[in-house]
């Protein structure tokens, strides 16, 4: 429209170009369409003839399905292209119970360290109240360094040279979570079971499991991603899990230690 | 570019446009983009004069920005509008410890069940080793749904007039998940333990949580959103440490029953 009436399309066209091949993810369609701003980008097949082109409005959908995809990795569902309705309750049960099943042999593994600590449980009872608390606190203290983690890798926030400076940040923000908790959980397990040796073994599990949790939800996704797994594979419900088995490792020895068994 | 040479820009205009004004969320502006494939959007002020415009690479950058503020929330953590590292430890705490202290006082809730239930601990010490395993397997039921529910809501795939068909099917793949997770989990608990009566305790349990925890991971985001709160607030962290507390209740109560006690 700015080119003079007696000029030539060859005279105007761009001949450099940043193009895309038919093989190319659909993702990174996306990111560069984004990144430069394009309203479209050619596609080429293997040959460099042209073949098509990609405009920002499928972009947009690419970016949305690419976000429930991602969305449902880190909540543990296998996602699947169809409506939510239409699809049938097998094929529901069946995307779902994979995730569970891993998860599942993870959690047996808890069990089996309980069930190996039983003794101290047998004569302190009261330690088995706050089981659920220190390892569900742990989980989510775990569970957020994930998701910053991954959502870092996922946009390019956070690059994969980073790792140790992320790391060494999550465990540093795990550390001063955990001292903030574990003072109200320390009096709280005082108050409910009267026993200071029981409350003192609860805050100072807090602090070491909330600073493992933050380096297990950090550390995860990054070994993920450089094996070349995606790395919101290590989200909430695993990170939980592992938290899971090292709390209850942590918090049992701790006790045994304090309470001289 | 179509119209004749003769015509003016007043015979050729559109009069009936799309616009969206000064005051719209950013969100929707992004939303009115997508559904209809524009490449750019008119906004007036209050008196309907022009005052700009919104074009499609700004929704690109906005749905992405809107996309991390999802996930975080789904995480459990408050976003920021700034960069990872540029960010100082004590605010990053600040923003997570908020979300850490509503779920620890669900947890304590947990142990002051666990307390209440502490006479048959203290006879069937066997029983406490299945507690994180149960609660934890619960918590990745509920997710899952939860996941499922929210990302549906999100996107308007689930719309809230549909609700109860939606808590109904999410229940009924919570009903199969529990039988087919708890048939392995009666096994399992019987190598173990070796004690039947517990086992069977662990796995009629099991069955139940999931059930509860599919029917709290759909139901929540619904009356959240219903109030006109996020429903991304009632996510894994929150529906983890709800069927902490639930969890814990239907299978010591369990036990009780089957053990006779």
């Amino acid at each position: 429209m700015v080119a003079q009436p007696s000029q030539t399309i060859g005279e105007i066209m761009v001949r450099e170009v940043l193009y895309v091949q038919t093989g190319t993810d659909q993702e990174e369609v996306a990111r560069i369409i984004q990144r430069y701003d394009f309203l479209a980008v050619p596609v080429v097949d293997t040959e460099q003839r042209l073949v098509g082109i990609v405009t920002v409005d499928d972009v947009i959908d690419i970016l949305e399905q690419e976000t429930t995809e991602d969305i449902y990795t880190l909540g543990g569902v296998q996602s699947g292209a169809d409506n939510y309705f239409q699809t049938n309750l097998v094929t529901v049960a069946r995307r779902r119970v994979v995730w569970l099943s891993v998860l599942l042999i993870t959690n047996t593994a808890t069990s089996a360290v309980i069930r190996s600590q039983q003794d101290i449980l047998q004569q302190v009872v009261a330690l088995a109240a706050f089981i659920p608390l220190l390892i569900g606190t742990g989980g989510n203290v775990g569970a957020q360094s994930s998701t910053v983690v991954i959502r870092g890798l996922n946009t390019d926030e956070i690059r994969i040279d980073e790792g140790l400076r992320v790391i060494r940040r999550e465990a540093t923000a795990g550390l001063i979570l955990g001292l903030m908790l574990g003072v109200v959980v320390t009096v709280w397990a005082y108050v409910l079971q009267g026993n200071l040796a029981v409350a003192i073994a609860v805050g100072i599990s807090l602090v070491a499991i909330s600073v493992l949790a933050s380096l297990a939800g950090s550390t995860l996704p990054f070994l993920f991603q450089l094996v070349g797994f995606d790395p919101a594979l290590m989200s909430a419900p695993f990170i939980t899990t592992v938290v899971d088995v090292l709390g209850v490792l942590i918090y049992l020895n701790m006790a045994r230690f304090i309470l001289n068994m």
